[in-house]
């Protein structure tokens, strides 16, 4: 089959977007595409399988000056973390049948130019979906955010916000494993139960019910915050900076509440920085990339043992992609959102 | 004379403040103070020589909960660090006629309870005065914030706001001494001809005449900052995020913007934390005193060589000492503010 040219659905990003982005920002499209690489070329032709919806995408729907990733191309398919098989490679480190993980097209097929960037996927005896995150990422993520940002202590209280999301599951169950007390927020019943019932959280709160979060998180944390571990911003922010202990640690994940404001909330709490001396670090996975091998080291026994809980939200084809992915925007997906292009 | 009772000036706190402190919430009291320590006492009574007045003592004309220092007294004389001569001395490290500096009272005459708190002052070839500020807790503010948390390198852009003030030019002066390229805002023309031509900044310039933070700081740093040593808050920590670079930090030793404020000044642009892998980490210099010989070690030389300018604004007299202390929040200081209560 390998050379036949063969039809490719891709979705598409019509325009830049601003603001709340909506379903209709992506369409569409059938292409085609030839099923092996050019002569000579080192690149790699893949078939998608999975694709993973993480909330850093929203930024690369607008057009980006100087950040530190390139902006989606309206009219071109856009792109981000999946699981893939090799289909033909003119890359010596990868052969046809390895299945792999890392930045791809949202398509059926995708060529990849620069395939350095892959991960080879050695160990199959877990779920092939969770490389678009426990496994991938997401896992990367939470494991460098909580302990090569934070540094953990046994006994620490530990706050999770956008706790049920793909990287705060994952954080809230490191943090339990280290022997700390932890409460996660979120936005629906079910998820907080989730939370509590499925990943083992000490306990969690509806962050939409609490009219007044300051209050809500001195009835959780009495004696304050050692290490929040920072998804959403703004208010919460704000809420949490009067709640740390001295010496605190904030890792500054992500600010998905943001993403969509033209104007960013307001924060008005940083004096706490000083009055506590707290170190708030943002942190992006691409520079933790290197410790992947420590991290597979630590996670897969405890996959394996059943120690770790996780939880996805896997829709079904290319097609129903957009949907999931703004979904992400609304907190629509319980645990990690998934599109599942092909099964193999 | 140890013995006599003597009359006692005191600087007393009215009540406490909300909002701009006025000269007014404080007053001149004489009390009397027996010149000698308690029989079986191991406090030292030390005549106060120089005062400093520091941004942080604002925050203990509030009524603190939870702070990591205790309020002032209303009724009772305000205390800060200052310069003394020991008097009578019950501690075995202290003997009639030492010089310290140290925590001690707005005031002719102190009983220190606590003398463990006091360095004494083995170098007495450079002025005095110097122990309030460059060779005390401001000198040591601006070691263990520039060096011991944003680990400068030679070539990296450094910002400082409020640079005029006692913290700021030494931090600019380091920062030269780095081999840094080093910019300093200040609220004043006079401010600024003295970052440039006293402390030999790279540039400087005046906050209060520029309508665009933003804009200033792209001007003075087209290719962002590396360091920013925050000693102001508010709208200028926002403009400043805007412009870091890369894994920039930034010390955040002060916000004295904020300190009069009842609701603090919004920032917006914290996104810039995660998008920048930035680290902001508050620090107060109680915690790095243990390194103080490391630090005198490092500029009492530099001093003497007359690598290091340092400018004073040295009011005379006890009953000068709220005007002075209140000017610091208007800016009305040109350098470290000092108050002289007696020359010997």
């Amino acid at each position: 089959m390998a050379g036949d040219q063969v039809s490719n659905k891709q979705v598409i990003l019509r325009d830049f977007v601003e603001g709340f982005p909506k379903e209709s920002d992506m369409y569409i499209a059938t292409g085609t595409v030839r099923l092996d690489v050019p002569e000579g070329s080192t690149a790699v032709l893949v078939k998608n399988l999975y694709l993973s919806c993480d909330p850093y995408m929203r930024n690369r729907m607008s057009n980006l000056v100087g950040s530190y990733i390139e902006s989606f191309k309206p009219g071109s398919p856009i792109s981000g973390y999946g699981v893939c098989k090799v289909i033909d490679s003119g890359h010596p480190k990868f052969k046809k049948g390895d299945l792999v993980w890392g930045m791809t097209g949202w398509e059926e097929y995708s060529l990849i130019t620069a395939p350095e960037t892959l991960f080879k996927i050695e160990h199959t005896d877990v779920p092939l979906s969770y490389y678009t995150g426990l496994l991938g990422m997401a896992g990367m993520t939470a494991y460098a955010g909580f302990f090569k940002v934070c540094f953990p202590k046994k006994g620490e209280t530990v706050f999770i916000s956008a706790a049920s999301g793909a990287v705060g599951q994952l954080v809230g169950q490191f943090a339990k494993l280290t022997g700390c007390y932890v409460i996660g927020s979120a936005g629906s019943k079910e998820k907080v139960d989730l939370l509590k019932n499925k990943f083992k959280f000490d306990d969690a709160f509806n962050y939409k019910e609490e009219p007044d979060l300051n209050a809500a998180l001195k009835r959780y944390f009495p004696d304050g915050i050692d290490i929040y571990f920072e998804n959403v911003g703004g208010k919460m922010l704000d809420a949490v900076l009067l709640n740390m202990k001295v010496h605190g640690r904030i890792a500054a994940c992500g600010m998905i509440s943001q993403y969509n404001l033209k104007q960013h909330e307001a924060v008005h709490n940083l004096i706490q920085i000083v009055v506590k001396q707290i170190r708030m670090e943002g942190f992006i996975v691409f520079g933790y990339y290197s410790q992947y091998p420590e991290y597979l080291e630590m996670v897969l026994p405890q996959i394996r043992e059943g120690k770790i809980a996780y939880v996805e939200d896997i829709s079904e084809g290319l097609e129903s992609g957009p949907a999931a992915l703004i979904g992400l925007f609304s907190g629509k997906n319980i645990g990690k959102q998934v599109v599942a292009v092909a099964r193999e």
